[in-house]
């Protein structure tokens, strides 16, 4: 196969779970490349430098951002988080198949940029259902549970723009249909000129 | 799910091996509906009339396309091929997924017809191959072998106009990828409407 990897961008509200099934799809499929973001916000409890995020000082970002080294950013909740252009890039340049979990500020950012990319929009099962995993995470104060949950109906709207919405009622469940996504966007016959001209 | 059913045309040339992956397909799943075609061809040896195809005369079948009963119809050969319009209509408006096993010509005429339709191809993994399987058939007589295997070439570059291409090189693994496709296509924003309106 000649193709250049896949950038698979996948956004949503908070308390969707885009990051469990991110991990979920990233252990059943060890050849996906995860790309870290960048942040100005503080490490939650449990999350490493590295590998959650890496965590830099707002001066240090906004020499990235000067440099034109950020394939998106945005200020949400008064921090800044970004992503990192080069190791996506050469990642897809090589082959492999990339995977960004952004917010959907950011996520809009890429789309401009990578026509080619596969957005997918992951759902709560209803609007109740999301309100309790953002407080059960237990990690955000009232006011932010406030602000992030005041946010989801604004930010589902945006669905409209994705290519896929996955609603996330089952975790198995969901990261099945985000496979299924891969793989079906690998039959495209817009991205299978390669295998059809080595057939004729 | 208020969703209509979703129409799946799986094509491709003679010996790629769209039967066999469409008798896997419905093997593994149940609730998609086949629709029959109807022909003026000889059935081959073991078809049943009913299962493979409605086997009806000339007359019938042009009776048929006068009262515009037939989605799409082809001359292949210098037999008709078409599909009755009816089941196909019936079963996509109670919500059924429905597939079509036909050839280029017709799959093309669907395809003008419902542009939301998944349109997909099956490639053999080489043209050897495919006149291996041509040959290994054994129902044909060379006479016809040499005209099928002389217009693969011809038809393998009508792919362009499908939406997928999906390698028969393993009946396993290519009957996994249109199960990806078509779970990928029920992920599609544009087909969720309903769930996410009872979402928000």
């Amino acid at each position: 196969m000649d193709q250049k990897g896949l950038l698979i961008v996948i956004s949503g509200p908070s308390g969707a779970g885009k990051g469990t099934i991110c991990k979920s799809l990233l252990n059943a499929n060890k050849d996906i490349k995860i790309s870290v973001s960048a942040t100005t916000r503080s490490p939650r409890k449990g999350e490493v430098e590295g590998k959650n995020y890496y965590f830099i000082s707002k001066e240090q970002f906004e020499e990235m951002l000067q440099e034109d080294a950020l394939l998106e950013y945005a200020k949400v909740y008064e921090n800044y988080y970004g992503t990192p252009k080069n190791y996506v890039l050469e990642n897809l340049d090589s082959g492999n198949d990339v995977l960004l979990e952004i917010d959907i500020v950011g996520a809009l950012q890429v789309k401009e940029k990578f026509k080619d990319g596969i957005f997918i929009f992951i759902l709560p099962p209803s609007l109740e259902e999301l309100k309790n995993r953002i407080v059960g995470r237990g990690t955000e104060s009232d006011k932010d549970i406030e602000i992030r949950y005041g946010c989801a109906i604004e930010e589902i709207e945006q669905v409209i723009k994705y290519d896929y919405a996955v609603i996330n009622d089952d975790i198995e469940r969901a990261t099945r249909d985000v496979e299924a996504i891969i793989k079906a966007e690998k039959c495209k016959v817009s991205r299978m000129h390669n295998n059809i001209k080595s057939i004729l």
